[in-house]
């Protein structure tokens, strides 16, 4: 493919590298970019430099921050007896935008997953662990309910529980709206499982 | 949503700007570069900018290029008397990638469409009649077969016909391995009235 000129050819390339654009996209979106304001493509192009080299873990909790410790550590507001442990950023988001958590995180970075080769000791537990033995209460784990998720959860769990510290573990179930129909089987035991009374 | 750095919401939202891509991808593609490699980083960043700064029409065809006069207008070897008009650099790929096609191309980057406000002098029209003082003999129209492009090559026939030029268009017809119990009506019509005897 040296029809096009060599810019474009390595655009296509690079864009092509990201998750979920294939070949036909990364070509759709080089010759936008091409087409695009000048001003607008030095944004682009400076924002992902810039998001790379400025963003690191916060110290505490390992969130994606520009600071050294996270708006949420070091906020006052923050009840840091509790910590909800999350798989990623963004999965901390997810619940950050309910706006009704009051606790504090901590993100993995992953979860444990012996068949890709992931083990304990390639997700943030060590730094988890060390923040224990502050003042902490209970131990929120809201992994993802995949595999890997609930194998990091009964990990943490089994940890973390001679401390002494409470852990719990978000419900599963159906989610609001679903449709039963349309519900998995495990997802409807689950939800029969986790029955309450009223 | 202050929730996350200001770098990141500002990635997020420069990549949230190209097409095809919403809030969520958006948010995906932005932690995806965060963790790529730093290398990795700076070679998408700069392969953008590069290819916005080095890339421009080429001043005989108008397809991109980062020559002044691209690969295939400069070759010998290519029928200089053919001309096929593509609405799009892409276009010109999708013929260039059959192999077959000898002559060279018009870009015109866009097509006619009264109803978005796009006009003949919106299109690279003025640089193909230009074009056509030379010794070309057949201008091959090949159009999208949407109503912009059937417009553009109605236009452009007319523009072209008193010149003596032999203008032809590209067959519109039932795609090779194309089921025709999927084909809509138009489609088949066209196949219909396109017919060649055997």
């Amino acid at each position: 493919m040296d029809y096009y000129s060599s810019q474009i050819t390595k655009l296509i390339e690079e864009l092509g590298k990201l998750p979920g654009i294939g070949p036909k996209s990364a070509g759709r979106l080089a010759f936008h970019i091409i087409n695009m304001p000048h001003d607008q493509v030095k944004h682009l192009s400076e924002s992902i430099l810039d998001a790379k080299e400025n963003v690191h873990y916060c110290r505490e909790c390992c969130t994606l921050t520009d600071q050294d410790i996270c708006p949420i550590c070091s906020s006052s507001k923050r009840d840091h007896s509790t910590i909800m442990v999350v798989e990623s950023t963004r999965d901390l988001m997810a619940y950050e935008k309910t706006g009704k958590y009051e606790g504090i995180y901590h993100v993995l970075h992953g979860a444990i997953s012996p068949m890709l080769g992931i083990g304990p000791s390639d997700i943030r537990l060590k730094e988890l662990m060390a923040r224990l033995q502050g003042d902490v209460k209970e131990l929120i784990i809201a992994t993802n309910s995949s595999l890997e998720g609930e194998t990091t959860a009964m990990y943490i769990s089994k940890l973390v529980k001679p401390t002494g510290i409470k852990v719990s573990k978000i419900a599963s179930g159906v989610p609001v709206g679903g449709d039963l129909e349309y519900i998995d089987e495990v997802t409807l035991l689950r939800a029969l499982e986790g029955r309450t009374e009223l």
